[in-house]
């Protein structure tokens, strides 16, 4: 168990950011709201699963929706609190610890928002080890891990609840209710025991957020390059550095949706790049040859500061520099694959490991 | 009380068909369900309100959708099981009987169903008189009775509970639930005590509705005219005597949404009348003019059988009659009008009660 005070803060969002492969929500409004709760509340025990007995009960915290919508309507807080707290009302059991259900600058901080106002202590792991845009998207669907019941909730004060048959049921339904709820909505859902846990959760991603935040801001202080910093914290690949001359982006069906393309700058002048999105990256190509899709991580950074650029701040004009990664191993097992393969996003390609593309 | 048994079952369900004004239903697919209960496990028990203490917890089940999708998805029965369990599940309070929520030949019949499988009593009365489109139009919404929480559920098993801070955005969620669900779903909602009820309610329906019911029988084997029959067991007015020669129809937005055209016959030759629906009859216009509106009743009936016709069965060259009748007194309350004006439905015209212009 360690703590988290307001200053872990800032390398957990940073790093987060990175890991959330352009979505998991903009880092600034989660950075707010956790340091505003930890002042109010006190830190925030962080546990490992080790730590913890297996029949204690975890409830992670997220919001979902097409994150751009967050730069006008902040989330509430009380909208996370509500959705949290209703679970456990009509399920009548009682959470041991709250845990991130995706990495992402929001949604690797709401927990940590909701620990510290309901002080009740934090998993450090959760169930991507990156963000990815569809409920059904985790480490525990394989594995028989059930995203219901999911309550969600909105700024308004309503609050559903969805036990479906299926975690991509659940998908389907809270999809429809975010949409209404302004694109936007507060859930707690994929209830497990840590004994489930230990057996699916990636582990350790709020320690290793804040390992490649420390890293980066490390590089900045002593004038290192910082997004090779970030690359080498995540065993990465440089795919790009540009321009971006275009940014399409739409929010449909309660995602963002897109692509920005760039033009390359330095070593890579005169290639030119696509980078597709659904809330995160999806997919990269260079002079229209794949350089790496999902599951794989795609980061764009800020080219000067290695500040990670969330798609719904995308914009012309940014100098930036595109890195990818492999994703957590669990990713490339069958069943895993099949639930985030890129021709599930409507790619016709095989998927390849970046370390085979960029190694 | 008395007892409704299987032989109840085809006067009520005709009965109520007329009163669902074009929608709650066919009355088809309920009459089959609801016989099949009754003979596997016994007769209904039918109270008053005033039969019963004032603290019972009545909980009234309905189905919610685009009528026409049942003609090719019947109701599986254990969705609006589940629904009525799964909202005293969770809630944790325990219903002392069902009730319709609105007249109509599904809407009126699936309470008795419920009743029967679960060996509960039904009350005899609802919260329209007739059947309305959306959720939020109850006599119970400008009295302050919550629709929340509601349960919904489908045949595949999925069930959501929606807790809304106003019974329009239960309709908002909800109705975009049921179009997930296939545009079909079943649902226990707008739990309230004897005492709301008896303050609130509709009294007497399914009383009414058998006794309509039974009026076009007698007509029939009296041969005297079912038409005349059903318009004098409603107090109504002969809008219309004519053969169908246009239907648009559309399931939209979880609606059947459309209208119907008729030419004249007998005295009405060479007058053209036109039907709007959203699942029930909104308004009909004779050679343009408004004959009735919401929330007064229009039905459509058989010409020769006196038979009520729902919107999701008009056909081309049907010889139909149209008649219309008086609302129950507490539509016209300024609150209750509000929820169901001709304008909230989109004509740009002043409610004037049937009476004054047909009387």
């Amino acid at each position: 168990m360690r703590l988290l005070h307001e200053e872990n803060i800032e390398d957990i969002a940073l790093g987060a950011a990175v890991l959330g492969t352009g979505g998991g929500g903009d880092p600034y409004v989660g950075k707010l709201m956790a340091r505003e709760a930890i002042r109010q509340y006190g830190p925030v025990k962080l546990y490992t699963l080790d730590e913890l007995n297996d029949d204690d009960l975890i409830v992670p915290s997220a919001g979902m929706g097409a994150p751009i919508v967050l730069i006008e309507k902040l989330p509430a807080g009380d909208d996370m609190i509500n959705a949290f707290q209703s679970l456990g009302k009509y399920t009548g059991k009682i959470p041991r610890a709250t845990m991130s259900i995706e990495a992402g600058g929001l949604n690797s901080i709401m927990p940590i928002y909701v620990a510290a106002r309901l002080r009740i202590p934090m998993v450090d792991c959760d169930g991507m080890g990156r963000a990815f845009p569809e409920i059904q998207m985790t480490t525990f669907t394989p594995k028989g891990i059930t995203a219901s019941p999911i309550a969600m909730a909105d700024e308004r004060g309503n609050m559903i609840l969805i036990d479906a048959v299926s975690n991509k049921w659940v998908e389907t339904f809270a999809r429809s209710i975010v949409v209404n709820m302004g694109a936007e909505g507060m859930m707690a859902l994929y209830s497990a025991t840590v004994k489930q846990l230990k057996e699916t959760a990636i582990y350790g991603t709020i320690t290793l957020a804040e390992e490649i935040g420390k890293k980066v801001r490390n590089a900045r202080i002593n004038e290192v390059n910082p997004v090779d910093a970030v690359r080498k914290s995540v065993d990465g690949y440089l795919v790009f550095r540009g321009k971006i001359t275009d940014v399409d982006r739409r929010v449909e069906g309660g995602w963002n949706r897109g692509d920005a393309k760039m033009e390359g700058i330095g070593t890579f002048e005169g290639q030119q790049l696509q980078l597709d999105f659904q809330n995160e990256h999806l997919a990269v190509r260079v002079n229209g040859e794949f350089k790496a899709t999902v599951p794989d991580l795609i980061a764009v950074l800020d080219g000067e500061t290695g500040e990670p650029i969330t798609t719904e701040t995308l914009r012309y004009g940014m100098r930036v520099a595109v890195i990818a990664f492999p994703c957590a191993p669990q990713w490339r097992e069958p069943d895993a694959l099949a639930l985030a393969h890129p021709r599930y996003f409507g790619y016709d390609v095989d998927y390849v490991p970046v370390e085979e593309r960029l190694g």
